[in-house]
């Protein structure tokens, strides 16, 4: 079946033998892996057309993908679907420096455009941990952040039109160059669906002027609460840092042994905190965020002197996750989101669980906007651990809803936390995110099974969202 | 048949007779009225659920309405269908001064919410010129900006959460109060769809804290297109000023005459340039701006010396629209939006088609996002005059499109521009829309006929949008 593909695309677009496939059996979330029945690697918007249509007309589930660097699963292979890798879509195609404006093709890499942007002083602001790999087309999907989001938004906040092919191969400009655009808003419905609405083949991104000064400032801890206090003082006296990351003592010492920065090992928590602007707003705001840091309790609070010991500081954050990769065969990193004011008491009810449950936590995360990572310690080897690893994991997350949060703040669904969007959601939102998808794909051929759950997998896992009620929480079901 | 509506309202919810339903056959667009089959105010939120019910029953047109201050004619009422207002839900439920939110019902006013956060020191920044009058419900249906939306963004950007009651009389929580959220983003989807998705019942918005200082500068040009090119300059140099609004010289005289302000009345063209932030970042970027603008030639540059003469300032443009409407029987207020890049060539474009339609123009507009106000002066006495002012506006807003822009940059669409969504959009895009408006309300019961044209108006109307081709526009069809 899949030989008619040939039909359309160039032999070395069309890989079929389980070889060639191999690299596309997963994404970031390498525990889960599929074999697809083919994938393609199309180089023109013909040959993208030419697939569309032939799964159209066929009802062959399509996934697309980008540079796979996702850690939900979503560009997870359909195994009786296509792959359709948007790799060679990479150029960018227009930059224009007086509207701050970019135009590039969805496989063009988060970094090249800062990188292409650079020569008049510009950068594009979202900045993924993977954003040296990760492709702006799969940043779309995804809706992703990075340590800048606190200050400078998500995706959605940094982009002004795509550019959608849809399933019946009909194009849709979406959004505008200006600055409203009239009918719905289908820019922010578009960003973080998942590949599930259409295919994004052009993206038309924001750029920001470099900020005229940046400082850091890493400040020290002897309780999590207290780092996680500060954060909600330092928000509530009105400074909006450009990123404010905290790492707990696990995540301290793992960070330190792993890259060498100097970071304070004995320490309970740290604080990242990073103004950037205007040279004296920033002085100003250095000032005031020392003194709420010593007020919140702060042992030692030191400001990066040069440029190269504020990338060091930032050196020890960015290594964290490869870090506490080697403390332990395995770790489940969770990526939930809370209101801000409940930082402090989300934190200490980890570390109960972590006591409960027999596994060592490392918690690192974007503490400025309540997005928790989380990262459970644990062996594979040892089926127990597993599954404990992964009672705890959907407790953190219950944890996030109880208290007004969100099962996902930036690594999406996908088809790993498929099933707590039956917690997330009541049947009456699931059915309206089924009708929206049916609007733009009533056959379901974009990556079927993910991001929303169907009502019956909801009523199988047993924890269909209950109002005003109890949360039902069953053990995450395995892939 | 509307008299069954007594059946589950109060008699002094249901209006029926000509005389009592008089203040509800227009909003602000008022050269539209329509008597409606009813209106009704319920009181609780059962009684709109029962007035859902009988429309969705009866297949009776619900057209939900808010202050009525739109300029679009969003909330004109449907002749065989009810008007429901919900002036009525207009408390505010709760205000956290902490997590800097505050949840409203739909019918709280704009101003009031920034009233009620004052003793925090918070306030809610979208502030549309109506914002005594009008409500929240109605700042999310038409996805409302202001003159420091530049600065802090549309509606959309100021919300965190909606409840929602569909067509079924289903409740849907839409975001969340965490940063982002899992799920299609249906948030930004519903903000600005004008009332023709769902019942917003419940808003949860942003609240900033006041900015340490504010600082306004008045600069006066020779020449309407060097004061565009200020406006160019100022942000390609990275300043992002809370408000840049500009008035050309007739709006000038005008205000001037109006509220005797001392605005340089011999200018051809004033720019107001509000800076707000730190107190130290603020006095640089003055320093920056009046350099700017000394650079594009401004002839004099006056910055506001106390809070009484920023005001002062301020009163001029704010009366901008009365005062313009003391100089003609009548003007027609357009507004679109342009990437500011080509503000001056469009300026310029919009002077030369004054002389070719034989109307005056007075511009009045928020230069810094592109959002265009020109109000054409003329007698609709004169049933010429009229029809010229139509085409002019038509003309004005076809440049809009062809340069990249918008026909609506925060008035909405409703049934003014119904017409010039043929031009902004073509069919596939059109298509998209009704699909999802399917999505939600699939037997077409809110507000019909607005905001989205029909395949077959658009064909009528004679003026489908053309792929890489020539635009066509007809004459503004009457209503």
């Amino acid at each position: 079946m899949f030989k008619q593909l040939y039909r359309w695309l160039p032999p070395e677009s069309v890989l079929l033998s389980d070889e060639a496939m191999r690299p596309y059996e997963c994404d970031g979330l390498s525990v889960c892996t599929q074999r697809p029945g083919a994938v393609v690697l199309p180089n023109t918007l013909a040959e993208v057309k030419q697939v569309l249509e032939f799964c159209r007309t066929h009802h062959i589930p399509l996934v697309p993908r980008g540079a796979g660097t996702g850690l939900s699963g979503g560009a997870l292979p359909h195994k009786e679907g296509i792959l359709l890798s948007l790799a060679k879509f990479n150029r960018i195609l227009q930059l224009d420096p007086r509207s701050r404006t970019a135009r590039v093709e969805p496989g063009v890499r988060n970094l090249a455009i800062s990188q292409a942007a650079a020569v008049y002083g510009l950068y594009y602001a979202p900045d993924p941990s993977s954003q040296v790999a990760c492709t702006i087309g799969g940043n779309v999907a995804e809706n992703s952040g990075g340590v800048h989001c606190l200050k400078y938004g998500l995706t959605v906040h940094n982009i002004l039109e795509l550019k959608l092919l849809t399933i019946d191969g009909e194009w849709l400009t979406i959004g505008s160059q200006a600055f409203d655009s009239p009918g719905y808003d289908l820019l922010a419905l578009l960003t973080g669906s998942e590949g599930l609405l259409g295919l994004v083949m052009e993206v038309t991104v924001k750029l920001l002027p470099k900020p005229e000064q940046v400082q850091v400032l890493l400040a020290a801890f002897d309780s999590v609460l207290a780092a996680g206090q500060a954060v909600t003082e330092i928000i509530a006296a009105g400074v909006i840092p450009a990123g404010l990351e905290m790492m707990d003592n696990a995540a301290i010492r793992a960070a330190e042994d792993f890259v060498k920065v100097g970071y304070p090992v004995t320490a309970a928590a740290i604080l990242l905190c990073e103004v950037d602007g205007h040279a004296a707003a920033v002085a100003q705001q250095v000032t005031k965020v020392t003194k709420l840091l010593a007020q919140a309790g702060a042992q030692e609070i030191r400001l990066a002197e040069n440029e190269q010991q504020r990338l060091k500081f930032w050196a020890g954050r960015k290594s964290a996750f490869p870090a506490v990769g080697r403390l332990s065969p395995d770790y489940y990193c969770m990526d939930g989101t809370i209101p801000r004011k409940h930082l402090a008491t989300v934190l200490q009810r980890i570390s109960e669980l972590s006591k409960e449950y027999g596994l060592a936590v490392a918690n690192v995360f974007h503490a400025g906007d309540g997005n928790l990572h989380p990262l459970i310690l644990f062996d594979a080897n040892h089926a127990d651990e597993l599954k404990r690893a992964e009672e705890f994991g959907g407790k953190i997350l219950e944890l996030c809803v109880e208290v007004g949060g969100t099962i996902t703040g930036e690594h999406g669904v996908g088809i790993e936390k498929i099933n707590q969007m039956c917690v997330q959601f009541n049947s009456a939102e699931l059915s309206q995110f089924h009708a929206v998808k049916a609007a733009f794909d009533p056959n379901g051929i974009l990556n079927p099974l993910k991001a929303i759950p169907t009502l019956h997998r909801c009523t199988e896992f047993g924890a269909m969202h209950v109002h005003q009620g109890q949360l039902r929480f069953a053990e995450l079901e395995r892939f």
